[in-house]
């Protein structure tokens, strides 16, 4: 199921063919998953989103690639979503995290979301340290 | 403000001295932070999560000290725990994080939202090549 | 699946009869989804929560059907609910919003979820001119 | 500081004055928490709040009144609200939550919002078992 | 679906299958639910995790077993995890959960998450009187 | 507090100033919020997250400027970023929230986390009429 019609036919708007040859071309691969279908139903808002991930996923940067899909797992763990969890765990998997990597992030997910919970139900005052904007 | 009163005395209580005296030679710091201090309501609540972080933070391990921060701070921000975010970018920082990297967190920690958000909204079907569980 | 066990006959309560009956005659339709069925398993529980669905979704007010369905949908994606988003994307689709209107608002759940993790992820300090108690 | 101004005269709005009378009546304190003030700026919003709280916490029903102030918290902390926490911690205190009572809300939060995460992050099929709606 | 693949053969690794016999004799049952499956894909990841929840939910404490059921419940709501909404009404239900208990569970919750996103939505101020660390 | 040093003189990098000036000139006004300080650490992060705000919040569409205000509030809210619900609040001041649509807002916002509660914690099946893709 899903909230929007999946588009019939993604070669007839060109903007759409643009960005899944485009995705195609950068992962190497003619699979175009979900997502992007159903992004399709609008051309900007697949083209804005797009960009920006290809811009900060599929860019070398100061961050290697398995790190930034690591901390993309993450974030869509904390907030509940299984699609992009499912997704994410494959590209890392697909990027060389290894079993044990895959078994430590779960650990660290786990323990911080414990920790995010005590901290929240102690309502912990914040040690002035830790501001960045002391001198 | 916080939900428990502090403590009186760290030194009074032996199983709480002796967690603080570990968190203390662990980081190489006389300071022990608020977290700590609030946890120490309860020696064995105390003794159980410092055991839990130090076992997964602060032992060698598959993943890199700066990138389990890296990990920790995602699921924080995404679980709203303000806490968390200011003691463990200051951690990060600590352990060499750039400002370049702290920007690249950043991005990628706001680009993750929003297609967390995207996919929740229009609610994709799984790509089936994406469970680990086929053969 | 679910947790609870379906009603195994409307009819037979008159108290669940009631609301099934008020629900179909407020949205002129037989058709009564999945929500009220399971909430029906304690009759309290559905006439309140049918009571203020009815008040403050079905009933003219200051903000139009349309708006509130836009705001559902917001609150539904930010929570991670599916099931709401599927049935509130219909009803506001069926108070006519139009393709348009729906990619809009997927960018505008985008960005504030972006948003949000950022100034969460910097800390950033209110500005006193926010203050709604400010003389 | 605050989204909404601080009413000027809880006295003046007959509404209001009621609320107030019916929220002191029912503590047996003067006091008035801060989050009624603010909702004050919207009568209608006040009486239909204040109405849920007495109705589902200040009325004797099948769960003692500890237990539901203790529901109360684990929600408000894993929601993320600092203000719910302290006033609902200080409320179970007052309906005689011990410290060891306490702690163990705490434990038991912190471990379930750990396999809350676990769960998500394996994105864990469901065991058959659990539908409640199997014969 | 699922991120792991399943394991082969729980009787293959001593670990696993230690942990899964405890599990089988603590809950008097042959039935090991695919939470512990899934989590075995890492014995160290399973004998943490289980050895957990075994010692805050299966050993006699100051709350009692439904009490703590509910408030696992209550956090596995809020953070949308359906999983364990569905596992521990499950076990709940085993634990004595009567309908009329479970409606008011449903009633508290969806009261604690309005009443939470209202104290967000107009950022109430905290009462000086909520801080447990006042003298 | 913060988790970035507040930059030292927005005058003296050329992207920065560029990037202030153009929120002065969209909004017609001096001020520039702490967001935007914050996020001037990084000049990549802030003309990426500024472009994306003023394409998105600042250009006309079709749906009108108050009703793209009351979706970022609901998600803001939805998301537990105070500094969001703060700030996008006075926005919407700004563009003629009057006092009862505010509390209208809240009154929906705090139904739908109810109603989203309710529906994850029954865990209520999709009815299918609701999938977009049927034909």
């Amino acid at each position: 199921m899903s909230t929007v019609a999946p588009i019939k036919d993604s070669q007839s708007d060109p903007r759409v063919k643009a960005v899944f040859d485009d995705i195609r071309a950068t992962r190497k691969t003619d699979f175009v998953n979900n997502l992007w279908q159903a992004l399709a139903f609008d051309p900007t808002l697949l083209e804005t989103t797009w960009a920006e991930v290809k811009r900060l996923m599929a860019t070398p940067s100061t961050l290697d690639p398995l790190t930034k899909e690591l901390i993309y797992i993450a974030v869509s763990v904390a907030n509940g979503c299984g699609y992009c969890v499912h997704s994410h765990t494959a590209a890392a998997r697909a990027k060389g995290m290894s079993g044990a990597q895959h078994a430590e992030l779960m650990a660290i997910i786990g323990l911080a979301a414990k920790t995010n919970h005590l901290a929240t139900a102690l309502q912990v005052e914040l040690d002035p340290v830790f501001d960045a904007g002391r001198q």
